[in-house]
């Protein structure tokens, strides 16, 4: 079962109350506390020994890994952190200096976005050190923006390149939170995500969340240059471009907006960010399912890759 | 390293903001986002499968702790929940049955106090099951109760009965929300905080944040049916006074108030919860330590019990 469809099984019927405006499905929970100018975003997010890092990773990029994953989901809702809770599930022979290293790599993250670390727990978790972080942050009032609001003649976009993150950028990686912001003040956008499960596995999110379809352009995917080495030089390695939408990890902005804004936002985008690609990659379709196109032909998209029309 | 020590330690020079007005080393991290009448409360708390509950735990009941240790920290802020995230690592082998009766567990407890499950996620943790539950809560605006208000002279109350909880109350406990908030709408309360790690292990946060001591009366303790059974039952149990001392996870609130308050609330407080005991177990001393007086004489009071004075 996969974990979006256990999220979906377990989230029937679950009690919700009045200041839930938006609950289990999308990047944060948005909640309404009655404040005149904004809605508060809630979310949590773990990292686990041996899934998400491995015990040879150095712990201050554990604890940035930790936090960042939370805060580009902040991102996602064009939204601002502002005070985090730090779980910690601590292996029975733990390191006080290795966590001593794990919290600098948090701390550090925190105080370039002023994120207060309010507070945290420690319990045990004899195998394996897990790291669960909880995040509060807030968005402007009528400013957050969802996964189901994509239509179609939408253009497509994404930031940065994607694939072969686990070589290394899934440890490194800068939440897009100014450029999300950025974003939203000046351009109406339609539907936004952070890609975590790779753009075959989430642009799908949208889609259904929103009712529509899309169709891609392969050549218009941007690939990473890790993806295209992993591609060289290991021959079981997947192509780039099967990389690039299934590897995952790449905490870059997935998003829509109107067609006839594509080319203002690219020309915006260059004066404001000249050093971060964007790319348009396609369009969303009234019709459902995903096509993405390149020399070999139309080829349907499934959450694995892309498999050829029969 | 004690669980204390160790987050004391990481909570050094955590970077903070002005929005946060109680950190890290009391119940909930306490929250100012400017709202006329009321401050946020923000709490974690995880528990795990070996530690805090076994494979064989009814899972309903695992759900309902998982929430409810959330709650009674609220609760010890004299607050009010209000919504919660839930994060699940699984174990490599889950069933999602039991991951069905789990959420029912915690769904049954967030209607009781109207807490919307706003959100959740689900990572892998291959060895033992782990619920990590984050929650937002509030309290009025100059009313949350912290650790550090215990004045000399001070009376020093519990509310129910303590220890034996591991034989079944651990799973079952109710939070005491209702009983927190009529105590500070009626009385001022200086201190609070609720019961996790027994009252030897508890009551020194309070002396240390309120920079004071505590002379404690052994026969006004209130001890369980449970502690005493166990005494009666198993030859190597501790005496009854040592498990309600020191056994642990008795979710009940531990506070003090001006000695010239504590019959007033005595009387009160039988008119409004006539079926929970609330015993005044001592006094708080300006000088530091704990002692505690019984038929055996005067002893003091230490994080695993008492000792004889040499």
């Amino acid at each position: 079962m996969k974990e979006f469809e256990l999220i979906d099984r377990l989230s029937r019927s679950l009690h919700t109350n009045p200041t839930v405006t938006t609950g289990p499905g999308d990047d944060c929970a948005v909640l309404d506390w009655g404040m005149a100018d904004r809605l508060l975003l809630f979310k949590t997010d773990a990292v686990v020994e041996g899934i998400h890092f491995d015990p040879s990773t150095p712990p201050e990029k554990v604890g940035h890994k930790a936090l960042a994953r939370c805060l580009s989901d902040i991102a996602a809702m064009a939204g601002t952190p502002s005070a985090a809770l730090v779980t910690l599930g601590l292996r029975a022979d733990f390191d006080p200096a290795y966590l001593d290293r794990l919290y600098a790599g948090i701390n550090a993250l925190a105080r370039r976005y002023d994120v207060a670390i309010a507070g945290g727990e420690t319990t045990s978790n004899p195998e394996r050190l897990l790291i669960s972080v909880a995040l509060l942050g807030w968005v402007g009032r009528g400013k957050a923006v969802l996964r189901s609001g994509a239509e179609g003649g939408d253009a497509i976009f994404v930031t940065g390149e994607l694939g072969g993150s686990l070589s290394g950028r899934h440890l490194e990686f800068e939440p897009r939170l100014a450029e999300a912001r950025w974003l939203v003040e000046h351009f109406p956008i339609h539907a936004m995500l952070d890609l975590s499960d790779g753009l075959a596995g989430d642009l799908p999110h949208i889609l259904k969340g929103s009712g529509v379809g899309a169709e891609l352009l392969g050549s218009a995917v941007p690939i990473s240059r890790a993806a295209r080495i992993a591609a060289k030089t290991a021959g079981s390695a997947k192509p780039p471009l099967l990389a690039a939408l299934t590897d995952g990890e790449d905490f870059e902005l997935l998003f829509t907006l109107a067609g006839r804004d594509a080319v203002p936002l690219l020309d915006a985008w260059k004066q404001q960010f000249p050093k971060l690609p964007l790319s348009c990659i396609g369009k969303i379709t009234s019709e459902k399912g995903i096509t993405i196109r390149d020399k070999h032909g139309a080829r349907s998209l499934t959450v694995h890759g892309y498999e050829h029309f029969a």
